[in-house]
C-alpha cells in the first residue's frame, strides 16, 4: 500500500506504512486542514492560504529524505524507529489550535501547542494499541538515541526546514528559499548529536539570514501582525461580552482555567479550528458591542487599525491621547477603548549561540558552533534580541 | 498611489489607477478571500487551497499584460478602456457562492455565477456614482470594440489563462503549466476580434491538451467528484431537515426562488462563503438525521463514499442492489438511502470549434480556427463531449 | 565513496558506485563537455548550450528512480544489474560527434551514433576487465530482461524523459515541460514488457504533445535549421577545398570510408568535439574559397541565410533564380552556387503507432496502445509524417 | 520592429529600439557567445556553461525594469537616455577576454576588461556616426545624471543583480537566489544618486549573504579555483615553449606589452575567444613540454591538481618537499616544477562600507549606509577581507 501525494514545493510526497497511512487518514490528523498553517499573513501574502496538514505532509518528506542519510552514512536506524520518527513529525502539529501561533496562550492561557500535540500523540497511541509509544518517546526527547528528537525539533529540525522553504514558497517571497536539500545532505550524527558538516557552513548562515528575513518582512510583517493583534482582541473581548451559543468555541471562551489531564479538554479541542473562530467573527460583526463588531468587519472586510513601529516604547500621554480621541468619537468607555488604541512588542533573534546550538562538525573532528566558526556572519552581536514597539488605533 | 502585491505565481503584481485600489479594497471584492478557487480540491491536492481573490488578482495580472501588447502592436485602447477592462476582470467572478462551480446551481437553483457578478457590478457602480459603466459594458459584451470583451471572456481569455497557470501551481500538477506569456505576446486584434498569430499555434494546442489535462487529471478526479457530490448532496438533504437557524445560510435553503431583482439576495449572498456552508457542515454530524450526519462527517474527516467510472450508464439493478444494501444496514428508506447511493455523469469537450472559436492569423492575412491549420492535433474527432458516468456508494 | 553533482533541474545527482565514479571520470565520457546538446539552437535560444555529459547525467538520475520504482513494485532487479543499466545510459551518448545530430551523417557517413557509442562501451569494457559487459548487453538489447534495454532505448526511455525537461529548460520553452516524476511512478512491468499504468495516460499524451511542440518550435525552429545546414553545408565544401592541415578534424574530411571495426577511427574520434568544428570555422572565415568563408562567416557571426518553409516542393524555377542571382553577385559556378542556395525538407510524426509502441496497462489487466485508448487525443491521423519544405538563400 | 529572446531565468526579453537591434546583431557583440560567463565552474557546476551573451541580455532586461521604475517615481528620463543605458549595458562586459575573469591580466597584462570594453564601444561609436556617444558617456561616468551609472556599475546596478541570479540559476545553486525583482521596485534617486528604499534592508542584506556564498561556495569553490589556476599556468608556460603558430592566440602570447590605443590590438582581440584557448589547449596535450603537456591534458580530461586550503601561509619547506618529488618523479626542473606546484590566495570581503556604499532612504529622509542601520546583519567586522591560502601539487 502506497499513496502519493502532489506537493507543489517538493513534487511527489509518498506515504508508505500501514501506520502511517492510518495516522494520516485519522480525524485528529485530517483537522489540521482547516489549521492556516499562518494565521491571517493571506491579508498580506495572498498565497499564504496552505495549512498545518500540508506543512506536516512536507516536514513528514523532508524526514524520510534524512532518514536515508544518515543511514547511507552509517548510522544504524531500525525500520521501527523510522517509522516513529515520521508519526512524530506528522503530529507534531497536531495540537495547534485555530490560527495557531496567533491565538496561542490566548484562546487556551497557559498550554502551549506542543503539550496538545502530546496529548493527541497519546490518545492515539491509545486508540491504535500502543504503536506509537516510540514516537512519543523521539517527540519527548525520552528516546536514547537524541539525534531523533533533534531532527524533530531542534536548530535544524525538519520542522524548520520545511517552514521556511513552504513559507517562502506560497508568499512568494523568495528570498526565504532554504537550501534544505544541502542542509539534509550534510547532516550527520556525532556522539550522538546531530550535526552538520562543515561543507556546509554558507547554507547554515544563509538558513539563519533566511529566518531573519521571514521574520521581519513576512511573520512580523506590520499588517500582519495588527491583524493577528485584532484576533487576539476579539477574543479577548468575546470572553467578556459574546452571549453564551453553546457551541464549540464557546466552551473555550468561557473556560477559566485549562486543564489537559482531563480527557474533555481535548474532545472539544479536536473540534475546534480556524472555521469556528472565522464563522463566529462573522457573526459578531453584527454585534450590539460596538468593540466586537468593530474588531470583527474590520477583520472581514480587511479595515484594520493603523500600525506604527518604533524602537522605542510609545510614549504613554500619545496613548492616552489616541485613546480620548476614539472615546469621544464612538462614545465608549476607556476600558473599551483598550481594544482598539494598544500597544506592545515583538521581538526576534537572529542566533543566540546560548540558546540555539547548530554545531559544525570539522573534519579534523572538532566542533564548532556556527556563531564560532573563522570569519563568521553569525556573530555575537546577532545574539541580542531585537524589539520592535508597536502601537495601534482606528486610523 | 501604487500597491504591490506578492505572487508565487507571478512575482509582483502592481495595483495602481484608484478606482482599481477601491474595488480591491471593497468588502465585497475581499469576500472572495472566504471562497476557495478549486473548492474541495484540496483533498486531493493539499495545495489547492488558492482562493477566487487570488484567481481575480492572477487575471488582473495578465489583462495588464494583454492590453500592453496590443497597445504595442497599435491598438488604440484609452486609459479609461484600460481601466474598465481591469475592473471587469478583477470582479468577474465575485458573483461565485460557497464553493464556486461545485454548489453552482444547487444553493441557488437556476442563477449562474455570472449573473451575481453582473448584480455585484451594478451595486458597486451604483455605489461609485456610476464609474464601472464601462467595466460592465465590456463585461456583458455591450462595449463596441469586442476584442475587450474576448480578452475576460472567450476562449483565449486571461481568467482561463489564469486558472490553468495558478490551478496547475497550487495542486503541483506541473504538466498543467500553459505558456501565457508566449500566447499573450502572439494576441493580435483583427477585424475587431481578438485573434493570435500563426507562431502561437503550438502553444495554443498546448493550452487546450493542458486543459484537457487539468479536466480529467484534477478538476474531475475521481476523488474530488465524489467530495463535490457529497457537498450537494448535504444541501439537498439539508433543505430538507436542517431546522430553521436563521443564519445567512438558512436563508438560502429556506428560499423557493431566487430572483436577482430583489436587492436582498444580493445583500444575502455577499455575506455568504464557504465559511458558512463548511460551519455548518461541521455541526450536523451531529445532526439527528443519519443521512445529513454520514454526509457530513464524510466530508469532514476526509471519509468519502467509494466512487467508479465506466464509460456506459450504471445497471439500474445495480444502483438497486447497492441501496438496499445500505438501507437494511443503516435501517434507513429508500429516499434516504438515495443521498449515499447515486450516479451520474461528468463531461468534457476538448474543442469544440463550432461552440468555440479560436483563430489564428496568418501571415497572409488568412483566418483559421485552430482545429482547420495544416496537421492540427486538434481535429473533429475531439470535439465530441466525452462522458464519464460514475456511481457513489458507501464502502 | 560518493559523489554530489548540483544540477539546475533536478537538484542533487547522486553518484555512488565505484564503477561508476570511474566511467564518470574517464576522458571518453569528459569528451561530452565539449558536444553541445542542442548544437546550434542557442543562436535562437541563448540558454541552450547544455552539454551531452549534462544531459547523460540526468538521464542517469531518471534512470535511478526507474530502478528504485520498479523495485519497488517488485521487480527483481540485482545490483549488478542496476549498475549496468545505469553504466549504459551514462554511455548511450558518448558516441555523438561534434554538433550531435547536425553533423550525424555527414562527418562520418553511414555511421550512426549509437555505433560509435557501441565501440566505446566496448573499448572501456576492455580497459576495465570485462566490467561493462552486462551493459552493452543491455545496451545491445541482447539481455534477456528487455524492459531494461527499453528504459534507455525506448518509447519512454529515459533518455527522451530527459531530453525533453532539459531542453525545455535550458531553452526557457516551458511549454515543453514534461511530467517525468509522474511517467516514472507510473511504469511497470508486465509479460517482461516495459508499460505504463492507466492513470499515466494524460501524461502520456502530454509527453507526446510537448515532444511535437519541442521539434516544430524548437529542433526544428528555422532559424536552428539553417544554421544547421550552413553547418553541414561548410563541412561538405571543406572537403572539397580545405587545405590539408594534419588536425583531427582534417582526418575526418579526407576519410573516403568509415571503419569501424578499425581501432583508429575510435582513437581519432574521442579527440573530436564541437571545438575543432568550431575552431576551424573560425579560420575558414578567411578561406580564399568564396563559398566556404561565406558559410563560415554566417555562423560565427550569426548572419544567416534567408529560410523559407512551404507545405510543398519548391519550384524548380524559383531555386534556379535565386542561385542565378548569387552566382552574378558573387562570380561563383553553379556548383559553388549550391552551397548557398539548397533546399530540403524536415519531417516530424507525433505518433506512429505502428513504429512507436507505448503501451497501457489497464487495472483488467488488458493493454492498449495510447494512440487506442478511449477518446485518445492522439490518434491514426497523427501518424503521418508531416514533411515541411524549405529553401535557404542568401538575404 | 522587435525581438524576443526565450530565457530561462526571466521568460522573455524584448529589444525594441533600432540602435539596440543593430548592436546585438553586430559581431562585436555576438563574439560573446564564445565567452563562457564562468570560466570553468561548469567542472564543477555542469548546467555553468552560459555564455557573456546570455548574461549581457539579462542585465539589459534589469535595465529595462528598473529604467521603468525610476520613472514611474517620477525621474525624468529621455528616450535617448535610457537607449544609452542599455547599450552601455548590453556592452559592459564585451571586453571581457577568452575565460573571462579567469585569465584577466594574464593573457593582455595590465589591461582591465572594461578599458576592453570602452574600446569596443569607442569603435561602434565610429561606426555608427556617434549614435553610441551618450552610452559611453554613461558608462565612463561622465555623464550628468551619474544614477545611471551607478545602475551599470555601482554596489547595486544590474550587472550584480544579474550574474547572482543568473550564476545561481545555472549551477544550481538556489541559495545564490536573490529578489531583483523586489530591490528593484525599492530602487530611487535621491540628491542625484540611487538609494534603496526603506523596506529594501533585508533584501540588501540578503543581497549580501548570497554574493558572500557564491563566492566561498562557486566562484572560489576549490576545484574552480585549482582548474582557473592550471589553466593561467598553461597561458604562461606556452609563452615560454609553444612554437608560433601565427594564429589569433599565438598574437597575445607573443606580445611584451598591450596599447589599447593602437587598434591592431582590437583588432586581434575580437577573434578572440574560448575556442581559440580549448583548442590550443587539446592540440598542446601532444606537446613535447612534458609540464604543459600534462597541464592541457589536466584540463581536458578533469584530472586536476590536488588543492588544499589552509587559513595561514603554506610553510616554505613544505612546498620544496611537494616540488621536489615532482622533479624527481618526472626528471624536471625546479622552475619547471612551479607550473605544477604552486600556491596563493584568494580573497573575498562581505561588504566594506568605505568602498562600497549601499545607501538606505528613510522615509524621513535620512540616509544610511546599510551596514550602519538598527540591527544591522552586515557589520563592521565583515569589512575585512577574508584570505584563503591554498596550495596545489600532483596528486
Amino acid at each position: 500500500m502506497r499513496k502519493i501525494i502532489n506537493d507543489p514545493v517538493y513534487g511527489f510526497i509518498i506515504l508508505q506504512h500501514p501506520l502511517v497511512l492510518q495516522i494520516v487518514a485519522h480525524p485528529y490528523y485530517q483537522r489540521m486542514r482547516r489549521v492556516h498553517q499562518m494565521a491571517l499573513a493571506s491579508l498580506v501574502y495572498p498565497g499564504a492560504v496552505h495549512t498545518r496538514l500540508h506543512h506536516s505532509l512536507g516536514a513528514y518528506h523532508l524526514i524520510c529524505q534524512a532518514l536515508e542519510e544518515l543511514k547511507r552514512k552509517g548510522n544504524d536506524i531500525t525500520c521501527e524507529e523510522e517509522v516513529a520518527s515520521k508519526i512524530a513529525i506528522l503530529l507534531h502539529d497536531a495540537g495547534h489550535g485555530p490560527y495557531s501561533h496567533a491565538l496561542e496562550g490566548v484562546l487556551m492561557p497557559g498550554i502551549h501547542h506542543e503539550e496538545m500535540s502530546l496529548q493527541i500523540m497519546q490518545a492515539l497511541n491509545q486508540e491504535f494499541g500502543g504503536q506509537l509509544q516510540m514516537a512519543i518517546d523521539i517527540f519527548t526527547g525520552d528516546y536514547p538515541k537524541k539525534y531523533l528528537h533533534q531532527l524533530i525539533s531542534g536548530q535544524l529540525d525538519v520542522d524548520r526546514l520545511d517552514y521556511l522553504t513552504r513559507d517562502s514558497f506560497f508568499t512568494g517571497v523568495s528570498e526565504g528559499v532554504v537550501g534544505y536539500d544541502r542542509i539534509i545532505a550534510m547532516l550527520t550524527v556525532h556522539n550522538g548529536q546531530l550535526m552538520v558538516e562543515e561543507k556546509a557552513i554558507y547554507s547554515i548562515e544563509k538558513f539563519l539570514v533566511s529566518r531573519r528575513l521571514m521574520y521581519w518582512q513576512v511573520y512580523l510583517h506590520k499588517t500582519v501582525l495588527v491583524a493577528e493583534q485584532m484576533l487576539i482582541k476579539i477574543i479577548q473581548r468575546a470572553r467578556l461580552v459574546a452571549p453564551q451559543s453553546g457551541n464549540t468555541l464557546d466552551y473555550f471562551l468561557r473556560q477559566e482555567t485549562f486543564d489537559t489531564s482531563s480527557g474533555q479538554l481535548l474532545q472539544k479541542f479536536v473540534s475546534l479550528d480556524d472555521y469556528d473562530v472565522l464563522m463566529a467573527i462573522k457573526l459578531w460583526q453584527q454585534h450590539p458591542d460596538k468593540v466586537l463588531a468593530a474588531l470583527c468587519g474590520g477583520i472581514i472586510n480587511r479595515k484594520l487599525l493603523k500600525i506604527k513601529f518604533s524602537t522605542e516604547a510609545f510614549d504613554e500621554a500619545l496613548i492616552a491621547q489616541k485613546k480620548q480621541a476614539i472615546m469621544v468619537l464612538h462614545n465608549i468607555s476607556e476600558q473599551e477603548a483598550c481594544y482598539l488604541v494598544f500597544t506592545g512588542v515583538v521581538r526576534n533573534t537572529t542566533y543566540d549561540s546560548s540558546d540555539e546550538r547548530i554545531n559544525i562538525l570539522f573534519k579534523d573532528g572538532t566542533i564548532k558552533d556556527i556563531s564560532k566558526v573563522d570569519n563568521a556572519l553569525i556573530q555575537n552581536s546577532l545574539a541580542a534580541t531585537v524589539l520592535k514597539y508597536y502601537i495601534c488605533y482606528p486610523s
